[in-house]
């Protein structure tokens, strides 16, 4: 059979037969099945089984958010299911486990989650959750070092390479709806309207414009470790104290600050939107601390896991024991080195994630859900102001306070309901 | 058949029947054959018949410098075989014409150049090549500019990288013995003993072995460009006024910084180990001069043929001049950032190489024919130290003059014959 996409009617006779799924679920007479797909780009299914429930996601043959003029290839589930079997081997737990995947179908079936919600919707009720930075950090530094040259073979290292160099078209979203697009009046971008004049000075920035493109040059060219690639806040799902990494259909080899950047700026952008949620003026000032906290969080546990595995697991070709410790010269060295330079991508790759979520065709709920366009043009103006001072102070912003002291400074200037 | 080697004896029943061959150099009875291949890896054989003459490159399944104990895939001739027809597509004329590729067998059948010798030859004798400089500078700028995202279609260079990540277990050879193996008592080191003192020197040096590392996974991430990946004075064959470009068979995608650092670090070495070939003292200063005014003319060429390049060929996605000149904005600050970080990877790249040529497996002929150990550990010291500044030094070392001069600086404690 080529590939058809699924519907609830049809899931039955074309999941039904694999056991994997109906042992999970049950029998397939007695399936419920939703389409609950909001995102941009597939099919999402629930499947109630007496049983159990299971994910069905199903990638289309073009952007969902834009519709069939613009075609993308099925093979992003081939990516995904690769990048999950990954993370999960990386940082066990920490993603939804499969139970299928047809590559010809651009199908995987995974677990469902519940009663978990996309971390988004916690950001914009207010909710907080035990242990959220803690366990995005320890998750960015395990999937980041272990794909990598600190930790695997170096053969293994290039044929994965080679696999998510195949995810080519997904990149090529990124490459230009993050890293171009929102500097100059590209088709598909949208904002809102009073930000124009700021939006004309930030398109007016040669230097924020070369920094841009220059992070541009580290995404396509600086296959570091296997990314994410789309870690931003509805790529996270939450329950209490557990949160799972979802969605990684991005993923390809980019440098191991492009994950951590995206995610710390979607934190950032969630700050910034806070008084456009507030019920009364400063009502949110406690939950905005909360989120600066989890943004603290994920960087230190980030920095110390990373270092943890750096002194128990640096088994790959960079920077190795031989060099090092079995001479009786400490590594610290390098690994500040190495740290200092993933800091600097961070700030970097978080200012341009806060500007293209603002400035170009993919937007952030927290903002968008701000009905009064003054008041989310206030928001977001905060957000592109604090993501220019990253992008073109990477070298003098010493430590994560500073950049909580930055999105503070902007915060302050806000000016009520 | 399975894989053969090819022996004098078998070549006119080998390669006879292929008609891009016998018509090139006539009837297979009338082949001379000999086997000319004196590099660490390959069988090379020189055909001559009636009517021209032809190289055959074999591969062998070890690395032949070691023996057999070193094992070596065949399918590099496939990297060297699609490496050859990129750079004759990027620089025409810069690389010898393929006549034919056989990936079974490893072979590449390629055009004789004669009169040429290998330049090494004449860095040894003390001879000049008019332009020298200027061609190697436009062959990097060329091939490294049009490999890059600054000018390929970004799927088409997604697809060439994971190609040419196949290559893997030929960069393990670079990625260890450049980078590691120097910097430690490794098994297959080889120094000159008069060096010992100052080997111990360079290997207790923390912060060189900090750069050394990073300057690996600058080679190993940073897929900016198809490399070369081996391009010393053995690799460029010259002939008078012409030069032409061998040997890609480590090619792969890397930092464009990688060729012209190994290039000019060649150069350099030729530089200091003159005072070992002088007949009489100083009777090689006008020389030394002239190799520091090729290693001038690389850079400078270089800089001035990727400035025309990024001028006229940016079609790529990096940089776009819809960003920059198509909104009044000039991108010369970009291009000043691009290179600013070549010239930053270059210093690198050529202090390493300075390094592993003496104190790793593989060493230049400059040096090794220098009968006197004595002699040959003082040139040899000149460049581990000029090695050692590039590396360290890479902030403020502004210019290729500055490179000179910390060179004749060196040079000018030689003490004589």
């Amino acid at each position: 059979m080529g590939y058809e996409a699924l519907t609830p009617g049809t899931m039955a006779a074309r999941l039904g037969p694999l056991a994997a799924i109906h042992d999970h679920l049950g029998d397939p007479a007695q399936w419920q099945v939703r389409e609950v797909g909001d995102g941009n780009l597939n099919l999402v299914f629930i499947i109630d089984g007496p049983l159990g429930s299971l994910i069905v996601k199903q990638a289309l043959p073009y952007v969902r958010l834009v519709g069939e003029s613009w075609p993308l290839p099925l093979k992003r589930a081939y990516f995904e299911y690769n990048a999950l079997i990954r993370q999960d081997a990386r940082d066990p737990g920490a993603v939804p486990r499969v139970f299928h995947f047809d590559e010809a179908q651009a199908i995987v079936v995974m677990e469902f989650l519940t009663p978990h919600v996309i971390l988004r919707q916690s950001l914009m009720a207010g909710v907080t959750h035990g242990g959220l930075g803690r366990r995005l950090g320890e998750y960015c530094a395990r999937t980041l070092f272990r794909g990598s040259d600190l930790s695997m073979k170096p053969l293994d290292r290039k044929a994965d390479l080679a696999l998510f160099a195949g995810n080519g078209e997904v990149c090529d979203i990124t490459e230009n709806l993050v890293f171009t697009d929102p500097y100059f009046d590209a088709e598909m971008n949208r904002f809102t309207p009073q930000l124009a004049p700021l939006v004309a000075e930030l398109r007016a920035d040669v230097a924020l414009k070369v920094v841009a493109q220059q992070l541009k040059l580290a995404f396509t060219s600086r296959a570091e470790t296997m990314l994410h690639g789309d870690l931003h806040t509805g790529s996270v799902m939450v329950s209490g104290d557990e949160a799972k990494v979802i969605d990684p259909e991005f993923a390809t080899y980019g440098p191991i600050g492009f994950d951590v950047g995206m995610l710390l700026a979607n934190f950032l952008m969630a700050y910034h939107a806070q008084p456009g949620h507030a019920e009364t003026l400063g009502a949110r000032a406690a939950y905005q601390e909360w989120i600066l906290s989890v943004v603290s969080d994920i960087w230190t546990t980030f920095e110390a896991e990373f270092t943890q595995l750096w002194q128990t697991e640096r088994s790959g070709i960079l920077f190795p024991a031989t060099l090092f410790e079995d001479q009786g010269h400490s590594s610290q060295p390098a690994l500040r080195a190495v740290l200092a330079q993933i800091w600097h991508d961070t700030l970097g790759f978080c200012g341009v994630e806060m500007h293209r979520r603002t400035l170009g065709l993919a937007h952030i709920a927290e903002y968008d859900r701000i009905e009064d366009d003054a008041r989310r043009a206030d928001c977001e103006a905060r957000g592109l102001r604090l993501g220019r001072d990253l992008m073109l102070g990477q070298g003098q912003i010493a430590d994560i306070d500073a950049v909580l002291g930055l999105a503070r400074h902007y915060n302050a200037k806000d000016k009520g309901l």
